[in-house]
This record gives structure tokens, C-alpha cells and sequence, in this order.
């Protein structure tokens, strides 16, 4: 055994002790998950991996995302080891005023991203690794993703897998921890490591088999790995889950489970086997740095330029956007998932194929990758779908939020003006799940000025965005030089004799507009407002409009009532005596003409007129 | 050829001449994702699958699952061509008083499940064939599911390909229309057959290679198929997209579109290829019919037997309540993702091996196995997971609803009070997303004796529950006698003086309860509602409360404002001068202890004291 070799397996149990004195603290943790992967964090940090100790975030460094979040300890230990913070600090792990979390987060400088939700941190590292094959395309850093052998079962990792070898990025390599147990017993695979290697394979990937817990295989594997071209790498790690940690060693019913009395003598048998006295490897820099690029300053390459009053499909507009934003602003990128024909973000591809990235079908894959290709700076992506396709991403967006990341989200063929193809297609639940998105932006714009105007708000806005727009023509009532604000919601109709505020977005506006010219002409007025932002919410006019017309409020939207729009409204003036109406889509729909399901599901012109006459009697 | 073949030819030509027919009613639909499956359809209908045409839902029959949920003109037209229905109804295809709508749903009596979004379809599919082949152990019913090429880069396909090899499905035949266009252009392998081979092998399964629009070798693949024994199936169907379907037939940029004015000419076409006189081949019936079982009268087996005042988390009570009506109930099953240990549903599986399934991780697969599961009323599905987990399986739920399921779903580790562990596994959005669920049930109990109960009517209601659990001990608050019912909130602080309706649920309630005692010590007295059920929301006794103490509410809940409890009341009081103050975690949380985060987030008995107190001021 040469030196490195013993000092590399000395540092993997000074970790491992290191992991044992930091889950005492809490007396919480996963210890056997951290133990498995001892070595492999050893050689990465102290051998494999160039990277700039002190500023870990430099884009010139190679990455590091640990899908097996809950391993969190070991990687804290890692980088306290490697001297970027005390190793003393460690024992706050997973305590209240400690950025050492349970699982990691950006809340610490050398995280990149959250992980933790089962294989929700792969389609990330292969984000970044398409960013550093095919846009950092002078770069030299390369991407390693530890997978934990029970995020295997989870489908987003084959998702992304297929993503990452049909564009042949040789930045990445997986290292898949094949330590036998999920949290509860065997995984699905157990340790047939023959299956996971023709699995991996068959997804064209250059595979190659270790000892997880011998260096000097690590090392060689590693090593071979590095020269692979035109194919991602994964690597089998054979690993025993609690290594040196007995009793767990191996055993079920051990998973996020600490020693308690055993750790004294664990720590004690590692450290008479760690018999290096002075370590002379240590972390190798990256070759050279690379600066990080903060223009977040998006503008449109052109002022919208709609004629007034022609129907548009507000899913255009957000396309058109999109390429205007393509075209003046060289960070921008757009995330198909294989939808871009009814999305017509295909428009980007045509203009730009380079800044068009096909994802297949894959939501949650997409927004996955988005968020790697976001880290540090590298690009302002704008992922295109359609919004019922977003359900399958939900998770991925919330680990997003958790991951302070900045991706944009637009989606088309919202509401039951889809028509045709059915409820299936109908994002109707989509307002409720970005709503509880912590620090999302959400907007749901009315026409295509206002629409284009949103995807440049958007680009230029921190946290998650969402764009939500519908495939039903509806004409232009802005302006083309009309100024949109976060936050800042319109007044379209206002009548000194307004008896009631009508709160609405999108396509039910139009419906809205269409009411209030009806009824006006029976001589009952109603003030229109169309909302723009949904969140943050213009709270501040609502509560402005609402009292002035005497404390009535209708909400219209096509969205299910369950969190939509009606009930941001409704938490906006809850603590005041108005009184809200909500207008809702009130059950699953079904297929029809768009301009059928407007009226068979209440939201159209007729119905809301008939609400508003039933809420005022003879009173007008 | 034979006459056999020759006439299935037929019937492919007769089922596309259908589809066109049909698009052009309303001139929407994809008649090119139809016809590359024509022979396939015709092989399966009228030579393959043995079923009772007129009872379409007899459980004895053969399962067909259209994954690829698009192509449903083809499928409606093979259930007319095969005398199921009227051929001359086909033209009613996606208008709004017909249930030919654009995807299939189970409002038409053959279908089983909604499909139509990307993936979901497959997964229902194995837990169908995972109850034929480990539960309805004397059944000989087959199931077929007919999955599109594009499908094939959504993840959930691999989770639920992996499921079905690892139980060893035989009575499971995927069919893969391998016609190498998705919506946008080409699919990520193409027309690589090889690499599908291979990616399906390596999942282990048994792979056959097929001309799909060539009836000799369909025949000859699906009677290869039948005999294999502890593997499930694959075949490949090699297809043309919109095969004699000019000018679309191989083509980009028509996905999804109509054929227009071809319309005619590829009827004629179509007409001049058929040559049979008459039919001989027909549907062949299943073996013998098996009766519906439908005993849905579920008890626990035993009343809960919690001690009063002691303390029990709602995660652990929820598996006992699973346990007992697994012991009642010969259908009750509980489907696991290997997180049993700490959700406690284990204890199923020390029970009764055979009534616990182990899904491995994937929430998104699991929901779609126990909605299979639960098709024709084979079996009572309880899903028990972790909350935070359940957003991967978001479109699958949403899917459930369309689809009108019958499946339960228990989740633990709701709410901050997770501690250690993080935003990470912290189900924070799980109200908001279950409450945008149309028809959903949501309980949200706050003791040991609530959560049994919670469990035993979930299994009694119609449509999809959700059984909201923390893994934080509370003690106990009802006697165990106490009756529950849904929809039912019930009032456990109650004073003359009451000026405030305090309502909320689980582990807040106990907050609550602490709250009440010291501002009743201070003469301010609140009155102290515990929600049970989230929606139904007891709107009637919030209402009755409400006006009883003057008007005034305040909801506290371990959840996100958006969507949550606060916003349910909101909804529910909206048109009455009610006000509502909301108390709810404001942000991403991060790690420490339950006990620190309640006070850290604002929803411990501290905060809620001193929000009170702020808004009486000096009046009390």
C-alpha cells in the first residue's frame, strides 16, 4: 500500500469518526449511510476531485451533488477535514442556530444545491454536466453525483440517465452506492451489482465495478473514468452500509438509527486503525478560475408588438417572449419536454437551436436539469410544458425553492379552455401548487402584451418563477408599451357607481370585460381588475378598490377553487370585513369546444353576469 | 395469408377508417398516434384478449390499458367495431354531451382508468396484474398495456418496470408502440429497437421484436408472450406513424393534428384496401365469469385502546388503525415505498406478509399500483408514505381523481415538527395540494384515538382520502369511545365569555390547548374547535361558532398559508363578514428540535398567546 493509498483510507475513517461524534449531538442522524460512502468522499476530496478550497462555489470547480442527502454529516466532515471550515463546528450538526443541516442546503457556501428528496439530486448534477459539456464549453470541470443504490426504484433517475447519455456528457460521473439496504430492508436489487450494471449500460453508460471501500480500486476507477469520452460514467461502489460502525454493519432496522453506547467504542477501534501521523494529501485546485457572470439585467429585444384588439393564445406570446428574451440576453435557455410544437417554443429552437434544450417527457427530470444548469450563475432557464405536466414536477420544484434556486417556469394549455383533449390536459391545480411554493412568482397574464411583458419580468426576478398561460385566443387589450409591475395589479373598468370588484387573470378577464359591458347596460356597474401577479398579490389595491366600491369582492378563474386565485384574494383581506365571491371551476370537466366548457363549467360572460344579478336582486 | 389474418388486416383498415370519421367531427385529435397502433388493436380485440363484450368491467376479463391515452379514437372504435356499442356514436368523439371524450376516462363502462398523461398508465397497469397474479390467485385474466415510445423518457415508467419484473409479473404484456416520433420530432432512441431491447432486458424482462402492423407476427409475439412464465413482457412494436394515413404517414409536424382535406382521399384508400366480405373473427369471452365483490363496510378490529393524557404520535396510531382493518378486512392492503420503519406500517407487515406491498422508492409508482389495485374493487389500497414524498406522486393523484379511485393515502412526518431532519422531509404543501384534489377527503387528526378512526372511515369513503400524520408525540385528547365523523369538527374549549374561534388540527391543536389554559388564566377566553376532516370542512359548525363569539377567527396550522386550513376557512366563511386571522409556518423551515421549531416558525403555544393577546389589546 503506497502512502496516499493509506493516507486516503486513514482520512475515511478520521471522517467516519468525525460523522459518529457529530450525529451524538442530536442523537439523530444516519450514521451506516454516511459510513458506506467513507471512501469514496475521501478520494474525491483528497484525490480526484480540483477545486478551489476556500471559494467553493467557483464555477471553474468540479461539483459535487450528493443525491443521498441524508449522508449530509460525512460531506460536512469532508469539507471540515479539507480545513474550508473548523472541524469543531461539526457537532452543531442538525441544531437549530447550525447551518449543518439534516440534509444539505445552500444555506452553506459549498452547497449547491438541497438533496435529500429520494432521487431528486441526479437530474441536478446532470444539469450542471450539460452546462459544462455544451455552454461552459472551455471549461475543464467535471460532475460527480453519489446515488444512493435505494434512489435506483425512483423513476427521475432513469429520466435523467436517458437525458444524460443521449447527450453524451463525459463531464459526469455517477458514483452509485450499492450498500444492499433501503431504509427498511433490501432494496429492490439488493447487491446483485451484475443487474445495476446491465441496467446502467443498457442506458449507454460506461460502467465500472469497485470495492467501495478500497482506495486503491476508487483510485483506479476514478482514474479510467476520466478518460471515457462521449459517454457518462457510473460507478458501482460495493459498499457495506455502517462500515466499522457495529452493530449496524450490514444490518437491517439500522437506517437513521445512531450507535448510542456503541459509539465510543466504534470511534475507538477507527482510531487505532488510523496510524498516519502527518497527512500530506490534501484537496488539488482547479486548473485555473473561472469568473462568475452576474447580468441578471433581461430585456426584450423588441417592445411587444400586437395589433389592438386581434386574438392572440397567450402560450404564443410567452413563446415570442421567450425568443425576444433569447435574442438580447446570451444566459437565457429554454427546457422543452418535448412539447414545444403546442407550446410553440419551438420558435426558440428555429431562431436558436443552440439555446433550445430537449428534455423529453420528463417534468420532473426537466426541472431538475434546469436547476443544475442554473447553479452558479451559469444560465436563466425557462423551462416551456404544458401546466398539467407540471404535477409530475412538484417535488422538483419544491426542493427547488429549498435550493434558493432561480428557473423559470412556463405553462401553456392552463384552465378548461384546453377543450378537447379533455380534463387529463387541463392544468386546473396548477395556481394552488406554485402558491405554496415558498417565494414563488407567479404570473398569470391576461393577453399577449401583458404576457411578453411577464417573461421579462420574469428572467429578471430571484426564486422560481411561473407563467401561466392558456392555447385559447383571446384579443389584446394593452397597449404595446403598457408598463407591468410585480405585484401590481390592473383596473380595466371603473365606473363612480361601481357596486362590486371583479378580480380576475387569463382568459376568464375576457369573460369579465364581456359581463361588465352586459351589465352596464342594465345600469349595474362593476369595477374589473385584472390581478397580473397572483403572488406576490396587490393587496395594497385590492384592499384600496375593494373599499371604495363598499367591500365586495367576485373572483373569477378558471382553476379549481382550491387554492386558486379566489382564495389568494380571500387570504389578502381576510382581516377585513369584506365580503369575497369565488367563481371556480367546480368540478373535473370534460371535453367540449372551449367556448362550451367556458359556460358548462360557470365561467363564461353569461354566467358571471347571472351571479352578479343573483347577488344584487332589484338592488341596482 | 389466412382468412384470420387477412381479416384482422381488415379490421385494423376498418378501425382507422373509424378514426378518421371521428377526428373530423370536431377536427381535433392525434389520428396518427391511432393508426400506428391499428393492428395492434385489432389483434388484441378480436384474436388475443378474452373478455366479456357486454360486461366490460367483469373482473374475469383481460385488462387493456391505453397508456398512450391520446390514441383513444382507435380504442373507442375497437369496442364499437366489436359490438360494445353503436359504430355510428364514433362521430360524437370529444364533444361535450358525448363520453367519447378526447383521452379516455371511466365514465365509458370499458374503461377502467384515465390515461393520457405521459407514463401513468403503466403503473396501473402492474398493480393490476401484481392483484391477478398475487391476489385474485385463481383468476387467469391477463393485462395488456399499450405504452407509447415517448413515454418511454418519463421516469415513472422505469419505477413501475422495475416493480413488475421484481414480483414477476408472467400475466403482464407491455406493448410498446415504437413508431419513433413524439410531439415535437423524433423520441430520444428513435428507431433503435436494439437499445429499447436492451434497456428492457436489463430491467428483466422477456423481449419480443415486432412488425406492429404485421397481423402474422402480432399473432405469432402475443402467443409467445402467453407462455412465459415468472416475466413479465415487452413488444417491441416496430410502427409507422400515421401508417396510411398520407400525408402524415413518418412525418414531423403532425402530432396531434387532423388530416384535413386527405381525409377523404385516405378513407377511399383504406376502403380499396379491405376485401373481406364477412367477419368471422370476433372478441373471444373470458374462461367463466367472477362475481364483484363489494363489501366496503370496514371496522377496526378492535376500538382504540390508547391511555388517556399519554402521549403518541399520530404516524404510530395511524399504522395500528391500518393493522386493524387489515385484520378485518380480507381486501384492505397497504402499499409501502420502503420508508415502513419510521411511518411504522411495518407492523402490516409483521402481521400479514402477504396484505403489505413494498413499492420501493417511488410515490409516483405506488399511486399508480394501488389505483390499479383498486380497479373493479379488487382491493382496498392504503398508500403509506411520507408526506413530503407524496409531491412526486402529484400527477398520479391527480390522475386518481379523473380516473374516480377508491385508494387511501396515510402520510407521516407532516409538518416542521419532522425537526432534525429538515425543509427537506418536511410536508409543508401536502393540504394545499390533497385540497385541489376534486372530491377528496382530507383528515388532518390530532391524537392516537382520532387517527384509528381517521383510518377506518377513510377505508369506508368513496373517492380519494388523505390521512395527514407528524411522527411528533401528542397525548392523548378523546376518549376512545369517541365517535368521529367526516366532515364533523368538534369543540373541546367552551365559555360563556369565548371571544375568539380558534380552529385547527393535529399536532397544533395541542398548542392550541396549552394556549387556551394560560389566557384563560388571564380571563381571555377562546374557543377551541379541532378541524378533523380539512374538506370536507365543517362549514356549519364554523359558521355557528363563529357568530356565537362575535365574528372572529383564528386557524393555526403546521402547513404553508397558501392552500392550507387557514385558506379552507377563509373559503368557507368568504361571504359572511367574518374575520380571519391566519397563523402558519411563514417560510422554509430548517433543522433543530419539534420543540424549538414550533416556537422558531411561530406555531407554538408561546406565539399563539402573544398573537391573541396583540389582537385584544387591552380588551378583555
Amino acid at each position: 500500500m503506497t502512502t496516499e493509498v493509506k493516507e486516503l483510507s486513514d482520512i475515511a475513517n478520521k471522517l467516519r469518526i468525525h460523522v459518529l461524534k457529530a450525529v451524538a449531538t442530536t442523537r439523530t442522524g444516519h450514521p451506516s449511510s454516511c459510513s458506506s460512502i467513507a471512501e469514496i468522499i475521501s478520494v474525491l476530496f483528497f484525490k480526484v476531485m480540483k477545486f478551489f478550497l476556500h471559494t467553493p462555489k467557483d464555477p471553474a470547480n468540479d461539483r459535487l451533488i450528493l443525491s443521498k442527502g441524508h449522508a449530509a454529516p460525512i460531506l460536512y466532515a469532508a469539507w471540515a477535514e479539507a480545513g474550508h471550515f473548523p472541524v469543531d463546528k461539526l457537532t452543531n450538526l442538525r441544531t437549530l442556530y447550525s447551518d449543518l443541516e439534516g440534509n444539505p442546503t445552500p444555506k452553506l457556501d459549498f452547497i449547491d444545491v438541497a438533496t435529500g428528496s429520494v432521487g431528486q439530486g441526479l437530474p441536478v448534477a446532470v444539469g450542471m454536466a450539460y452546462v459544462g459539456k455544451k455552454i461552459d464549453t472551455h471549461a475543464t470541470y467535471r460532475v460527480f453525483c453519489i446515488v444512493g443504490d435505494g434512489e435506483c426504484s425512483e423513476g427521475v433517475v432513469w429520466s435523467a440517465l436517458n437525458f444524460a447519455s443521449y447527450y453524451k456528457l463525459d463531464n459526469l460521473c455517477i458514483i452509485v452506492d450499492v450498500n444492499r439496504l433501503g431504509e427498511t430492508g433490501q432494496t429492490a436489487l439488493g447487491a446483485n451489482i451484475e443487474a445495476y450494471k446491465n441496467r446502467f449500460e443498457a442506458f449507454d453508460y460506461n460502467v465500472c465495478i469497485v470495492d467501495g471501500h478500497n482506495v486503491e480500486e476508487l483510485i483506479q476507477c476514478f482514474d479510467n473514468v476520466s478518460k471515457v469520452k462521449e459517454k457518462p460514467s457510473v460507478m458501482l461502489a460495493k459498499t457495506v452500509k455502517g462500515k466499522h460502525f457495529a452493530p449496524s454493519e450490514d444490518s437491517e432496522g439500522w437506517h437513521g438509527k445512531v450507535l448510542e453506547l456503541d459509539t465510543d467504542k466504534c470511534i475507538k477501534n477507527l482510531e487505532a486503525m488510523i496510524t498516519t501521523k502527518t497527512f500530506t494529501v490534501k484537496p488539488q485546485s482547479a486548473p485555473r478560475r473561472m469568473p462568475r457572470e452576474v447580468k441578471y439585467h433581461v430585456q426584450l429585444s423588441a417592445p411587444p408588438d400586437y395589433i389592438d384588439n386581434r386574438k392572440y393564445a397567450t402560450n404564443l406570446a410567452c413563446a415570442n417572449g421567450l425568443v425576444k428574451i433569447v435574442q438580447s440576453h446570451e444566459k437565457v435557455y429554454v427546457f422543452d419536454t418535448d412539447v414545444s410544437d403546442i407550446t410553440f417554443s419551438r420558435k426558440v429552437n428555429n431562431y436558436d437551436t443552440s439555446r433550445f434544450v430537449q428534455c423529453f417527457s420528463s417534468e420532473e427530470a426537466a426541472v431538475g436539469i434546469a436547476i443544475g444548469a442554473n447553479c452558479r450563475e451559469r444560465t436563466i432557464p425557462f423551462i416551456s410544458t404544458c401546466g398539467a405536466l407540471l404535477t409530475k414536477a412538484f417535488d422538483a420544484i419544491r426542493m427547488g425553492a429549498i435550493s434558493k434556486t432561480d428557473i423559470n417556469i412556463c405553462a401553456s394549455h392552463c384552465g378548461i379552455t384546453v377543450g378537447e383533449d379533455g380534463p387529463v390536459a387541463m392544468a386546473l391545480e396548477d395556481l394552488a401548487m406554485f402558491r405554496a411554493i415558498p417565494g414563488c412568482t407567479i404570473f398569470y397574464p391576461s393577453d399577449a402584451v401583458s404576457t411578453e411583458r411577464a417573461v421579462e419580468l420574469a428572467a429578471n426576478t430571484k426564486g422560481i418563477t411561473y407563467i401561466r398561460t392558456s392555447c385559447y385566443k383571446v384579443p389584446v387589450i394593452y397597449n404595446n408599451d403598457k408598463l407591468f409591475r410585480t405585484g401590481e395589479a390592473h383596473i380595466l373598468r371603473n365606473h363612480p357607481a361601481d357596486k362590486l370588484l371583479v378580480i380576475c387573470g387569463g382568459v376568464t378577464l375576457h369573460e369579465v370585460l364581456e359581463a361588465e359591458m352586459q351589465l352596464s347596460n342594465d345600469g349595474l356597474h362593476i369595477r374589473v381588475m385584472d390581478i397580473f401577479t397572483v403572488k406576490p398579490i396587490d393587496r395594497e389595491g385590492i384592499l384600496k378598490n375593494a373599499e371604495d366600491i363598499g367591500g365586495s369582492i367576485l373572483t373569477v378563474e378558471d382553476h379549481y377553487a382550491e387554492g386558486g386565485l379566489g382564495e389568494a384574494v380571500l387570504a389578502a383581506v381576510a382581516d377585513r370585513n369584506i365580503v369575497v365571491h369565488v367563481i371556480a371551476v367546480p368540478k373535473i370537466p370534460r371535453s367540449g369546444t372551449s367556448k362550451e366548457l367556458l359556460d358548462y363549467f360557470g365561467i363564461s360572460a353569461s354566467n358571471i353576469v347571472m351571479t352578479i344579478k343573483e347577488m344584487f336582486g332589484a338592488n341596482y
